[in-house]
């Protein structure tokens, strides 16, 4: 079934204790998209500004990512995000951000587009989401993430949007501060309580927890990987694995849900692996069922 | 096979946001030989001062754990430790110790233990780990936990002491402090050049990480369990679970390891649901191993 991501297009300078990269490809729909792309075509909605250097046409072109949804906005200049890894991979600081057109009026959904199925909002304001997310006509399984800024400054607009879609995919640090609450079972349960049929909470290099209205429950290590080269991007190749995954199969049942999060979990490892999207450049779809099995090899007993 | 632990027994004070026990039984012999009594007989050594206000006969009673190891020494006095836990558990303050006849010389092997094939050697100085170890005539599989102090203040005697054990079961921060790597992957790799030929890590709620020599890996998440109430004892329940597992099927090929680990997860997660003992001794065998089913339900996909 189709596919549509909205979300940012960046210019990221990563450091990490392997190197720096400057002015680089990234953002949360670029991310999601190449990793989305091994599984479903992709409807992508997004804008840059005029300077942007990047050629996505170029880069998604061996993909089946559909750009009819990409803005130029003349006069625009496109979002740009510096930050820094530290020792241990898990702490990032933000040395610099400039939202740019991130900040203006969000990109049009194209009408072809509008009857997508599946739909990804990732993280933006909740008000925008809710925009995008009006525009589409049929979706069937719609998925979103935040951030603290939008628990802490948005929640009103936040819990809109939560009673409008199925599925929340955040972070750890993000389901506590939103539930209030520091076990993370029970933050999901407050969650769930919120509107959306499905929480799954992000833990980094500990995996990742989906917890179900109807009380069913998934938990997955991370893929045990040694390296870890840039983590950028990690949380939303895994929602481009998980979205990508079941829009292929075009079915939500908990087999496939936890399918899905397994190949969520294993394009984000590939993703690490290396500097800005390089990790899913280099990857081929075989690369990636392999690994899936080496997954299920070491968690199961 | 048998099954021979030596390490602490404390008079614990515990709070956590739940409440507050004083003066209750803890120590890592304790919660390691009350969660594998559940699998195998256990050979208990361990002090205590003649002040204990505890009956550790009644407190087994109903366990096959044999305290002909127990020595209560005359004119010494019990190990004591306060500790508290913070909102989100994972958090623990030590806010008073007294190590008492912990600092005094460690307690004999009885002659009748000595043959025993698997021994655990809880958290204590490593060259009264070794000292311990020596006593035994034949032991067939070694593992040992070891904490900070020991890893910056005492680290020649650990690494002698990893040369001679089998396996080391240690947490995470420790484990990077001892491989001095922040990836635990990596880090495994390092303490397995050390000596063991198994090194475990755990991670709290975010479950454990076996690796082996020979290359073998196991992931397992913490049991998704909402009520934390005490984690004091988490890592020895895991321990003794995992060992009692082992000597109970006497083997430690890599399938086994596995379903070891799975069982000391298991029994951790009861040990962590009340406070102090509680959780282990209000638990049924039966009920570990439906709580293993569950663990493997929400794991495998």
């Amino acid at each position: 079934m189709s596919l549509l991501v909205t979300g940012s297009i960046g210019i990221d300078t990563i450091r990490t204790p392997h190197g720096v990269r400057e002015k680089c490809l990234g953002g949360s729909s670029i991310y999601f998209s190449m990793a989305a792309s091994f599984f479903s075509p992709v409807c992508f909605v997004g804008v840059v500004g005029e300077d942007c250097p990047f050629d996505l046409a170029e880069v998604f072109k061996d993909r089946n990512v559909d750009l009819r949804g990409l803005e130029v906005r003349a006069g625009s200049k496109t979002f740009v995000w510096h930050g820094t890894y530290h020792e241990n991979m898990n702490d990032r600081t933000t040395d610099h951000v400039e939202l740019n057109v991130l900040q203006e009026a969000p990109p049009k959904v194209p009408d072809v587009f509008r009857d997508s199925e599946f739909v990804f909002l990732a993280n933006t304001a909740p008000a925008l989401q809710i925009e995008l997310l009006e525009q589409m006509t049929k979706p069937a399984f719609v998925a979103a993430d935040t951030m603290n800024l939008y628990i802490t400054e948005y929640l009103s607009d936040l819990q809109k949007l939560l009673r409008r879609i199925d599925c929340l995919i955040i972070n750890d640090e993000e389901a506590k501060l939103l539930a209030g609450h520091s076990n993370l079972i029970e933050a999901a349960r407050h969650i769930l309580a919120m509107g959306p049929q499905i929480v799954i909470i992000k833990k980094g290099e500990s995996g990742s927890l989906m917890c179900l209205e109807d009380g069913n429950k998934f938990v997955l290590p991370a893929y045990p990987a040694p390296d870890v080269h840039d983590p950028t991007g990690a949380g939303d190749s895994f929602a481009g694995g998980f979205m990508g995954c079941l829009a292929q199969v075009g079915r939500t049942d908990f087999d496939t849900l936890k399918t899905a999060v397994a190949y969520g979990t294993v394009v984000a490892s590939f993703a690490i692996a290396d500097f800005s999207l390089n990790g899913l450049t280099t990857t081929a779809r075989e690369d990636i069922d392999i690994r899936l099995e080496m997954l299920r090899k070491v968690t199961c007993f």
